[in-house]
Parts: C-alpha cells; structure tokens; sequence
C-alpha cells in the first residue's frame, strides 16, 4: 500500500454562498493530491504525459461528512492501495485542522498511449517505484 | 418519475490540457441541471434557500465514458425516480451533440433546517409539485 | 462596431461566502460573451483554433460596480469596436435582470500562428464577416 | 511598502486546452497572494470578515506577458504599497521556476462594514501592523 499526504488551503473562490467549499471542487482536491502523492514517490505525471502516456479519469466517488470552510489548511491523504496495470484507483480521505473528517473518495483511472489512444500499461518506472511499497 | 433537460455550451475554461472538460468540472454542470429541473418544475432553490432550507450534497458519484470537448453543446438529463422526504436523489446523464452518453452520475442531498442546522422534510410546496409525477 | 449580447445563469458554485459571484468568474462569464459574439457573427473560435490559429489573451482590466447573485440570468454585452489586425480588443457590460450594471471590462488579444508560435494577421473569414460592420 | 511571497503549484484543473493556465485562474492566484501576505503580517482575513467587516474587490487589471504550465511552482509577490484607509491596493507578479515574469496585475478593495453596508477604514490592528512597513 502506498499512502502519502498533501496540504491544501482552502481558498476564497472555492467556498459557495453556503459558507462551505463547492462540493465540485474537492475533485480537484483529489487531482492535487493524487499528482502530489506521485510526485513523493519521484514519479513526474507531466512528464509521463509529455512522454505520451495520459490518465484520464474513469470515475469518480464522493461521500461528504462534514463541510471545509475558507482558510482551512486541509489535508488529503491520498492511497492506493493495488498495484496498477492498465488502471490505477486512487483512495482519498481529507482532514481538516481539527482532525475531523471530511469527506471520503476514490477515483479510477486508465493508463492510455496518446499515439494510439489506447490504454496501455502503467510505465515501467512508475511500476518499478510503486511496488516497493507492496 | 420526474425528468428534465437542460443544456450547457462547454467553455474554454471548463476544459484541461488534455483538450477535454476537467473531470471535476460535471459536478456544476449536475448542479445546473438540477437547479434547472426544479426551475422548471416551477419550483426556486434559491427562494427555498433564502427562507431558510439548505440543500447540500451528501454524495456524488460519475462514471465518465466520453470526454466533453471546448464548444460542445451538451444536454444534461435529469432524473428524480423517487419520492424525496428528508433525502433527495438526483441522477444524470450527459450527451453532446451526437447524442452520445458522456457521462452518468448521480448526487444524493439532505434538507437542512439553517436555523436549527438539522435535516427536515421537503418544503410542502416542492412535495406537491414533485408529487404529480409520481 | 460590431456588439452582440449572451445571457448566463450563475452557477452555485460561482457565488463565495459573500454571497456575491466571485471576482475571477467574471473573466470566463467574458469568455462565454466573447466566443457567443463570434459565433453570432458566423466564426467558429473552435475551427479557428482547430485550424491553427489560438487567441490567447493580454491583458484584462475589469471595474466592478455591483454585484451579481446566485441564480441571476445575466447580460453580458460584447463590443468590438476597431477592426482587427493582429491584435483584437473586445469590450464588455454584464447587466441582471433589472438592468443594472454590474461591471464592466474589457481585454486584448493576439492572433498567433500555432506553427511559428508567432502573431499573425486575424484570418481573412474573420475579417470579412466583421468588416460588415464598421 | 509591504511585501510577501507565496508558493502555489499549478494544477491540472486550472489549464485549458492550450495546455496554459486559464487567464480567467490568475484572479484567485491574486487572492492566495492578498490573503497570504495579510496572514504573514500576523492579521486573519477571515477572522475581520466573522467580525463584520469584508473586502470586495473594486477593480482588476493583469497583464499576461508569458503562460504558466501545469505543475509549475509560481511564486505569487504581492505589494502593498501604500497605507490603506476605506480602500487598499494590492499589486502582485507572477514569477515561475526559471525567475520568467509570467503576468502583473493589481486590484483594489474596500473596506465595507457589513452591517450598515458601507465603507468604513481598514481595521486599527490590521493598520498598526502594516503601518510598521511603511
């Protein structure tokens, strides 16, 4: 299993007239943590992309506990907890400065070849990095 | 059953480097599709709101199948298949233009009392509009 | 001068915990006046930018006098006033409902070829269908 | 005049189809830098805005001179250069890894009292701390 932890602080412009954080935007909390989560592990997603392998989404999960408000140093823990092959799932689970539990969820995602647009085998380091944790 | 159509122009902005609409952008175009559902089922969340009942979002669930691309003139269907109390399911579907599904999805909320912070029922008047559809 | 106007319905998740439209959605709700303008007016920004030319923007002014709201059906009025060379500059007016308005803004942008990755004369289709009107 | 620097990676929900970040995205770049820099004077944005006093912006301007990419580390530098009083100016430059000058902007907000929905001066503790820089 391989598990890593981001912060994020919750800006202005994602909270919605409620007073909470827009619940469309911890989808790219999500992204922010699962790209970070790579980038600890020494693993670039620009450059896998620039290299011709992208990683679209395939679906999303979300289970709200409690809200996120504006200045909340927030922080994703991001999992996976399977070795990938042509997919990879992603586990997120975000925390507020309390400790409290906010919300939880997880996301698919397929490795595709952009020469072919198909999908394709997660990248031999990317792979070689990840299984050390299993 | 309750079902409506509404339809949104994808922007330059709703869209990533991959040249699709950003997978945590479907969460507002659910919100507007449902917000345009109650709309025309003459029915005002933000009047609803304003007196004092809060609706928001315990889950949110996507399977993408298609991407969204700049330009594309999508239509979200939107589905009430039972009856809300205190909870409210919607589920959606996306197409474009080609009348191909994009995306299916669905969102489960809450009635929220703002005064007491507690979940209640459906305003009557919702429940009476809602009501002939089933 | 050529001027064409586009209504938005603002989004949930637009608004901010003061209630109001957030100040950085003003530039995509300029975006959407822009691109509806050209359109209205027979040109494609996506085949434009299919066919390898992108308008990327330089420069941004926006003065805000009031605010919008949730749920709001605002009128974004788009002008062009000088013809078009490699530089083009639109103007804009955002109204609600009651007519008030609620800033205004303009931008400039540049016509670049995607091949040389350099400015170039707006495209000659363009030109025309917008001659029409100065 | 008072000066702060603050850090913020690009994510992929903030770039377009161009592969540039939205120039739409830099106003709430602006905002992280605003609210940064007041944090690092030892003086709460949302503590002033619970105790009835808010910060609307008044007017936006940026310059866009290069693009940002995905995962860019910016840095966001954010000036105030003169003493409030009922308004306050912040202007802000955008610099990437490489030291590249992306874009300048500036804006101006005021002071408003919430309960009588007036302007009214900038907070005594938030005027002594900066009054130290100038």
């Amino acid at each position: 299993m391989y598990r890593e932890s981001t912060q994020i602080r919750v800006r202005y412009g994602e909270t919605d007239r409620m007073g909470y954080v827009y619940y469309g935007n911890y989808a790219e909390f999500y992204e922010v943590g699962r790209i970070d989560s790579l980038r600890k592990l020494g693993f670039s997603y620009k450059t896998m992309e620039d290299n011709g392998i992208m990683l679209p989404v395939l679906s999303l999960q979300i289970k709200y506990i409690r809200p996120a408000f504006f200045d909340d140093l927030l922080t994703v823990v991001t999992t996976v907890s399977q070795l990938p092959k042509t997919r990879i799932q992603f586990s997120y689970e975000i925390f507020n400065e309390k400790n409290e539990l906010l919300n939880i969820g997880n996301t698919e995602l397929v490795f595709i070849n952009t020469n072919t647009n198909k999908p394709c085998m997660a990248p031999d380091d990317f792979l070689k990095a990840i299984e050390a944790y299993f």
